[in-house]
């Protein structure tokens, strides 16, 4: 069967089949237009680049298509995003691409739309020697600012949910020998899988902080997501927000399967893409949202020093001499 | 000498150093914040990918710096924008690429934000095999919209200068022969170059439009620029307005040393790059600016018929059986 590729349907007819997955009233034109209401605007740019952050072999275009959009919006939300506008793609591929490839990669970027919120504002299309998937994402700023400078000497820290799940996945799909003695069970390859594949994020996060607030007056609080690990989310609050955290172990959220060891201990805080919200409450507020999210952690607690990572069990500690997440 | 590239220096590093090149307000976050006030966004998305739109020998990064962000200004300007309030970036770079490139790219960046307006509001850096600059520039709608479907009938076709230029630069940076019977005189050649290089745009011309309205009732304009040529603005306008253009070929603007001849026709209409407006006003509106600004032409009309389009001297209409300009 004539598979057909982007060089055989040209650039402008590539176009016009992409305008298809975008709302009727969105005409293509030089500017996509935003309506604003004297409200702020958040707005996220990430790029997936093939064989950095992807590849052929790890996720199909339906799922990434769903990733990249799913990334976007997670950033979005740890900022504070009430709701989410929409976004603009800009797309890098090679002449030889399949449109079939194309086709789901949008597929999938309307599901994550039509799930969590948004359109597809517009975009551009060129022609490279590698895939990237470049979008940029629109969001209206609520009430409370979240912020990775503003943590406090004396807040929980929190977390939305389980770590290194992605990773684990991102191994399988792989096929990567992690470790040979241990047998994972078949619950927890999958669910990893699909957390690699299609994470889920949390549209009613900000409602549910708002909901809890045991002191109107405090208008930001320090966020950010997990997706480049829980070490490096936790670091950057640190350094942004000048405080020292203090890492309860025991805390942590663990799948009830996973492997004991350090390098379970490493995938789960270098490994990334989880999005997982990572933020910072006064105790008292803390606790309200617990109470309320049985699947939000308390994991430890900002204080005064130098911006840095310890655990309380400081035989803990030498975990944090291996290399976070890069990727230069 | 040892040359500082990006492998050395580390992602957090480089991310530390682009931020420099930022406003001292804005902070490195997950999301950048843009304030709105009951006022319209203009949004627009260009990527640049190596050996695609540009290459080594045909310019250097400062001069790339400063074309990335013209280009996406025209791109607003030409849907009237009132105001560039700034841009956000997504750099794609090999990890062998130097650090000095990448200074030089952003101090070409700025040169043409102080130029033109709007500040660096964020972006992200990612490994990759080939450069890719991919730029989201936001504007403020102004009151009169300029849009690519507002072409009506009956109105003047003008443009805001001479196209080619460009091309005749790209041509000469990479040391194309193109025509070993003419010998270009020396202001023709560095006009081209620095046409490719340093392309101006217009920041004026909305108030211009504004101050030489005839009627105040018309609230939309049609307009594009002429970024993948004359030609292929012409049909934009054409087809998203659903009329037919006309062209008058002896009132098109030349420069005055441009070589006669089929081959020049095409790299006139055909080129691309010369970021020079392409709209259409009713006939007193068009004849009020004309008289305002000696640099703006009128070169031909819009008339009800299939989206096409013409020359009033059929003898030119071979033309445009010549391929336009495309990237697949």
């Amino acid at each position: 069967m004539h598979k057909e590729i982007l060089e055989d349907i040209g650039e402008k007819e590539l176009i016009n089949r992409l305008g298809k997955f975008m709302p009727k009233n969105q005409v293509s034109d030089d500017c996509a237009l935003i309506k604003t209401k004297n409200e702020n605007l958040l707005v996220n740019t990430d790029s997936l680049v093939e064989n950095v952050h992807f590849n052929e072999t790890s996720i199909c275009p339906q799922d990434l298509g769903w990733k990249a959009v799913v990334s976007n919006i997670s950033d979005l939300l740890s900022s504070g995003s009430k709701k989410t506008i929409g976004i603009t793609i800009s797309l890098i591929l090679p002449t030889a691409t399949e449109w079939v490839w194309v086709e789901q990669l949008y597929k999938g970027m309307n599901k994550a739309l039509n799930k969590y919120g948004g359109i597809i504002l517009g975009g551009d299309c060129s022609k490279g020697d590698e895939k990237i998937i470049s979008i940029t994402a629109f969001g209206i700023q609520g009430e409370l600012e979240l912020r990775r400078n503003a943590c406090k000497p004396g807040d929980i820290i929190l977390t939305t949910g389980i770590h290194g799940l992605s990773k684990l996945g991102f191994m399988m799909q792989n096929k990567i020998n992690f470790d040979n003695n241990i047998s994972l069970n078949k619950r927890l390859i999958n669910k990893s899988i699909k957390h690699f594949c299609r994470p889920k994020i949390y549209p009613n996060f900000l409602k549910n902080l708002i909901k809890t607030r045991s002191n109107k007056k405090i208008k930001r609080i320090g966020c950010t997501d997990s997706s480049d690990g829980l070490f490096q989310a936790i670091q950057d609050l640190a350094i942004a927000s000048n405080c020292k955290a203090i890492m309860n172990y025991e805390k942590i959220p663990k799948d009830k399967d996973w492997p004991r060891g350090d390098k379970w201990d490493e995938y789960y805080f270098f490994g990334g893409e989880d999005y997982e919200l990572v933020f910072s409450l006064p105790k008292k507020w803390a606790n309200n949202l617990s109470k309320l999210n049985k699947n939000i952690y308390q994991i430890g607690y900002f204080t005064n020093g130098e911006p840095s990572i310890e655990f309380k069990d400081n035989k803990k500690n030498k975990l944090f001499n291996a290399k976070p997440f890069k990727h230069f």
